[in-house]
């Protein structure tokens, strides 16, 4: 993609009513607009972001065997007023409103008063468990504050699992595997989440939180230094530098951060609503049991700028940045030098696209050198390839990582290769 | 895939509201779920033709130079003020509600309101123009009557392009460029669109609908049977047998159509209610001049089983099909034999995976030989291969076509390599 065309540019200036690292570099690089508190449209750049995220999602669901459907927005009262939550939480948390005719409405916020009666009229026989189906959909809030730019919004994209099964012991084990798969969701957004113990609700002792801890995070949770044990404030009964539970020798440290997903075992709370049996091996109904998994991506995305920024700019995590190389090309002294610096750098771009690496190029040559360095770094691509006058005199190209100080040269004919090999590095070295 | 584990299955029943076929074919065949009147759920069957179709979209948007973004479908009332069409239409097409704080929101149901006002934030210049965007979102309309499955929805999904231009003739030329394009996509899913003058309103002299036609079309148009020449009723003045208005000879012929796309040429209605000018290149402001150009991918698969179904079920376009090639395995006499035949048959499913051909196989052991032709018809892949016992005894497959009567017999080697023919072969093949 060439800088110069792309819909969406950066801003010098930091949005006024920027509360957070992420409404503000997500605003400034061009990846965002917002329409209304919590309403944001994602500009072509933010879209590739967002994209690359669902993708990961995907692959890790379609892994687990889950099956991708996509349910309507749009809702009517019924099956709400079912399970009785259309007047509770109700229009604290709903929109909702009057269709033509008189109709009740409401927009989703999570779809277990669809999903149940939908796999009801399908899933009939215990042979049919268990079964695992999820979309990836806009959500809808009443938010009172609307805030924190894409962490807290009234639209707002998700992922949303869910399970059915015969037994309680076959739901703890599909949770177990779902616990796993989420945790490399995250890991490969450049996220280290902590799996966190939170309530249960009345039908559970915990459900599971994944956070992330950054001082950015609206929530609290105390953590283990050595072990894997979390537990969110609100149910926690210790206090900083208590041992941790489980009794592994370390200390629980209180620290922030931000839900990015959570995982329930719902039991039996929508199938009774609904009254959904299968018949059972021996005949009889059995009465479903079901577990829910949400992630939300835009969340995500927001997310992953709270942990990855400087003063500069964003860091992208390798897998979700909306590039993976910038190429960046200087203006010369004359005509002829820029025309040279031009073809050179439409040479390494294409050669790389041909590698099936994303590039964008920062092609505009009325542009100082200061200024494209300043928009690459609040864009905030993984790897700058540098292509000026000076740099083809050594025959090479200048390779600057993002989350590096230094650069350094690289022959022209080397750098194929080299950011072949640095497309297939595992995440983790370009993630701080 | 394994149609034992599909999530979705078929119905031998027609489901008792369907007013037309496509809500029957694909209510019956496991490929939606309806939740409300014009509200359904995409089944993975049925999102997968989704999918497909606006695969083919982003693709020929991509090759017009459009750059996708994604703009929100919860809207604030402010900027349809402007327009004033926040109480005409209002109401009538759009939900409108209040949420918390008494601020005024509305569904999106087309999207100038929100595309004028963010362009003209992010572009200052005739220097970058001409640009258009693009999005795949869904929509909501408060209709008075959903009604014909797919066709009229409440809540449905959309293409929306708009582009933004400094002349005329620049608008003329890019519009001209993007109903070339709108041809290819309703070609490539298997629609042969006619592109139909219809009324342009205060701003143009016509705008131009893309309607499939078929009897079971809500629109009338004119059309002759000799040029490309077409018209809405609507506006039409003619009569049916009246000769071709541009004079090729022709006459014109009255049908029934879909409409599953239509392009407008704004001009300055938007831009004139947002005041949206960019500097000239003399310096002077220059007001700038859009198109809007929709598809609905939900309508165009709607329309695409109205026009290839037959007394069985769907004959699908073979770049939409959910698979291109249906596997089925025939219950054999004994358990060795049963065993021989799904390694067969699990052989070539396998085989065509890795040659990056979509496989739904059928694998279901205790269902009759007639019940899977049955439902192999009624989901409606573009090919069918057949392995039994019998043909196995004779080294070979059944290939039978959709949408052809007989079948032969095709050596298990060759399959492979037929398969790969098959699936190259251009689409017209396939498409009555």
């Amino acid at each position: 993609m060439r800088y110069s065309q792309l819909f969406g540019k950066t801003n010098k200036n930091a949005p006024h009513d920027a509360d957070c690292a992420n409404a503000r570099w997500l605003v400034q690089g061009g990846f965002v607009d917002q329409l209304a508190a919590g309403v944001y449209t994602f500009l072509p750049l933010g879209l590739r972001v967002l994209d690359k995220v669902k993708r990961i999602i995907r692959e890790e669901m379609d892994a687990l065997g889950a099956q991708e459907l996509l349910m309507p927005a749009l809702q009517p009262a019924e099956p709400w007023q079912v399970t009785g939550r259309w007047d509770d939480p109700g229009e604290e948390v709903m929109f909702q409103f009057e269709g033509r005719g008189g109709k009740k409405f409401g927009l989703g916020w999570t779809h277990e008063e669809i999903v149940t009666p939908l796999v009801q009229r399908h899933v009939k026989s215990y042979r049919d468990l268990p079964l695992s189906v999820y979309q990836i959909q806009d959500k809808f809030r009443n938010e009172p504050r609307a805030k924190s730019g894409l962490l807290r919004g009234r639209e707002f994209s998700m992922k949303d699992l869910y399970s059915f099964h015969l037994t309680l012991a076959d739901l703890e084990a599909f949770y177990q595997k779902a616990a796993q798969a989420y945790l490399r969701v995250f890991k490969r957004c450049g996220l280290n989440a902590l799996m966190v113990e939170a309530s249960g609700g009345a039908f559970s002792k915990y459900s599971h939180e994944f956070q992330v801890p950054t001082e950015a995070g609206e929530d609290t949770v105390f953590s283990c230094v050595k072990c894997n044990w979390a537990q969110n404030k609100e149910i926690c009964t210790l206090k900083n530098g208590d041992a941790c539970p489980p009794g592994c020798g370390g200390q629980v440290r209180e620290m922030k951060a931000i839900e990015v997903g959570n995982i329930f075992q719902l039991k039996n709370r929508f199938s009774d609503s609904f009254k959904f049996d299968v018949a059972g091996d021996d005949g009889k109904p059995a009465r479903v049991l079901m577990g829910c998994y949400g992630i939300g991506p835009s969340r995500v995305m927001g997310t992953a700028v709270e942990v990855h920024h400087d003063d500069k700019g964003i860091l992208w995590p390798r897998e979700i940045a909306p590039y993976l190389v910038h190429v960046v090309s200087l203006p010369a002294k004359d005509k002829t030098e820029q025309e040279r610096v031009m073809n050179a750098a439409e040479g390494i771009v294409s050669d790389l696209q041909d590698a099936g690496i994303d590039v964008l190029w920062d092609d505009r040559v009325s542009v100082s050198a200061g200024e494209k360095f300043a928009d690459a770094d609040l864009i905030g691509c993984p790897l700058r390839l540098i292509v000026s006058q000076k740099t083809l005199a050594d025959g090479a190209v200048e390779w600057k990582e993002r989350h590096e100080g230094g650069s350094r040269l690289v022959k022209s004919g080397d750098v194929l290769e080299e950011a072949g090999t640095f497309a297939k590095e595992p995440y983790e070295t370009t993630v701080r």
